[in-house]
């Protein structure tokens, strides 16, 4: 199976001196279970949901021939919370990233992460509040990470203590473990829904 | 500073069970010198210097802002030994992604891997000793692989064991640390020359 991720830096890891991010641990788990498992990072800092719409399709079909079982995981909003992008633009976007990808292969969304400014958490949140019921309609599974990771001091206390935005070591394995803890992704790394 | 790697299999690092490949260690060990050292790993299984050449700019122009310092690093030429693309052609498409990433950003080229079925492997040597001169002649810095891993069971080992093309963490892990200690790259990541 081949695995994209798509998103911002948090899905590149930035900031983990390990250089595995979440979703490099999380690959290091599921391999034990699958060894012929490939795993593309897709993660750009920056990245908004306008900027991910512009380039996902064209990266994530470069790297999942169709003759290979291929899935993709989003995650994003980070970005356009920091960035005040209107919340309906966050959602029209995520709307057409997540309905095209769902019709070719099986989509994953991992909501957005708690976030060192206020505001921009604030609005990162309200986000996280729109998008699961998005998927919803989408029939497609969304994880919501933000309170777990609120309430785990090492996500904050990681971002103040390295660069003011990104966690380090502790934050995104602890972010991995939410992930493979949870009953959302088990049943869709074994069945892709 | 931002680093890309662009590539095959080999830079994305398929069979390693930690999720790292050699790009990964790397990145690991230079962090201890500049923390703010980002890495995006940009290989994908199966493709020839072709298919890297119809990508590589605008997956890298995403990646590294102008405002941001930013460097390349490049390896290919073994999926072009597997599939008998000609080694004109390979050059060709060398010269042009060599030479165009140089006006930009300081580029780094590490050479072709050994690999197991011997025709293709003696083809992948063939590379190695044409992509050093061509380099040479771009101003670029070339680090030949080939034969340092050849003279390290694990390499082939781990990928006569594994999938029968990719090594596992020994044969990453080695080539990570001829990289490290080779001169080259040491004058490249300091002063990108």
């Amino acid at each position: 199976m081949r695995l994209c991720f798509v998103g911002d830096s948090m899905v590149n890891g930035t900031g983990d001196p390990e250089y595995l991010g979440w979703t490099g641990r999380v690959l290091r788990h599921e391999r034990s279970q699958r060894p012929e498992l490939t795993g593309y990072n897709l993660g750009i800092r920056r990245d908004t949901s306008q900027q991910i719409r512009a380039r996902w399709r064209e990266e994530v079909m470069r790297r999942l021939p169709p003759e290979f079982e291929g899935r993709v995981v989003f995650s994003f909003g980070v970005n356009d919370a920091v960035q005040e992008v209107p919340a309906a633009d966050t959602l029209a976007n995520a709307q057409a990233i997540l309905g095209e990808a769902k019709a070719r292969w099986p989509v994953f969304m991992m909501g957005p992460v708690p976030i060192v400014p206020e505001d921009a958490r604030s609005r990162s949140r309200g986000l996280d509040g729109a998008l699961g019921p998005l998927c919803s309609r989408l029939g497609i599974p969304y994880l919501s990470v933000f309170d777990a990771l609120l309430a785990t001091p090492v996500w904050l206390g990681e971002a103040r203590a390295g660069d003011g935005a990104h966690p380090g070591a502790g934050g995104y394995g602890r972010l991995a473990e939410i992930v493979l803890a949870s009953s959302l992704w088990q049943a869709w790394i074994r069945s892709g829904a």
